[in-house]
């Protein structure tokens, strides 16, 4: 399994960060790739969500769990139902305040490639480490890209909070 | 200028963290490359360190001002006397908690490179891209080695606190 962890400031409060991450209905405006993201499950403090997202040009789509802890801002992600070459991917979205109008966002990942099936290859296609360097390209990838428009759309968020006071 | 932000998470509380972070005369026993650390002025919050560096098999020193916020738990640093290719070096270790035994912990860089000088090289050596590839190579490869250390010395104050309570 590997572990990576990506991060980004934003000038914005805590409260508009978690606003925007937990606002999943938004993430196909914010994110490039996603192209539909629909909440099947809502409790208290989880929602498991349908996406739909372009990988490198092919659309695929997968279930995700998020366990949603309002009081430390922290949004923990687990794939239920997992993309082809994908043996397991979770994490976390953090929102840790630095100040009253800078926040720490921080994208974590915890995944590992599927092992090759009885005929020797990952999805019929790769090896176990040709699809591991794909997935570890696309982390990296997502996780700089995405950090970016959530601080985007919290940076605007905020701005506009401001304007209107 | 350049900006980059690097980040782990260590097993430890913010306060330890905060202490490793502001022990700046046991920096040569947390980084390979800090050969010495000494401490030239010291204020109520802020710091002015002479540090003597081994960049690349060579002993470089220079002299940077560290302004702490306990409060927020950032040190903010700034090369006031620089390397021979930097033109700009600055940034933040931040402690952020998340939780009470888990710490965010954050280190980020602003950083430029000399322009080529008169004789059309950077210290007298190279072109500012040279210098800038160099630069930028460093800030990556000791963002993640520093923090590695904070992170491992972070943990093991933590669990010997934990042992002696």
């Amino acid at each position: 399994m590997e572990h990576t962890e990506h991060t980004v400031t934003a000038q914005a409060p805590q409260s508009v960060v978690w606003e925007v991450l937990t606002d999943i209905e938004n993430y196909p405006n914010l994110f490039d790739a996603t192209k539909s993201a629909r909440v099947v499950e809502r409790g208290d403090r989880h929602e498991i969500v349908r996406l739909e997202v372009d990988v490198s040009g092919q659309v695929q789509a997968w279930t995700t769990r998020r366990d949603l802890d309002p009081d430390l801002c922290v949004v923990a992600y687990r794939q239920l139902e997992l993309a082809p070459i994908v043996a397991h991917m979770s994490g976390e979205w953090r929102a840790l305040p630095c100040g009253p109008d800078r926040t720490q966002v921080v994208l974590t990942h915890d995944f590992a490639a599927k092992q090759e099936g009885a005929d020797g290859k990952v999805a019929g296609q790769f090896t176990h480490a040709e699809a591991h360097e794909m997935l570890a390209g696309a982390v990296e990838r997502n996780s700089t890209s995405h950090l970016q428009a959530v601080r985007e759309e919290a940076e605007r968020r905020a701005a506009q909070a401001k304007k209107s006071a």
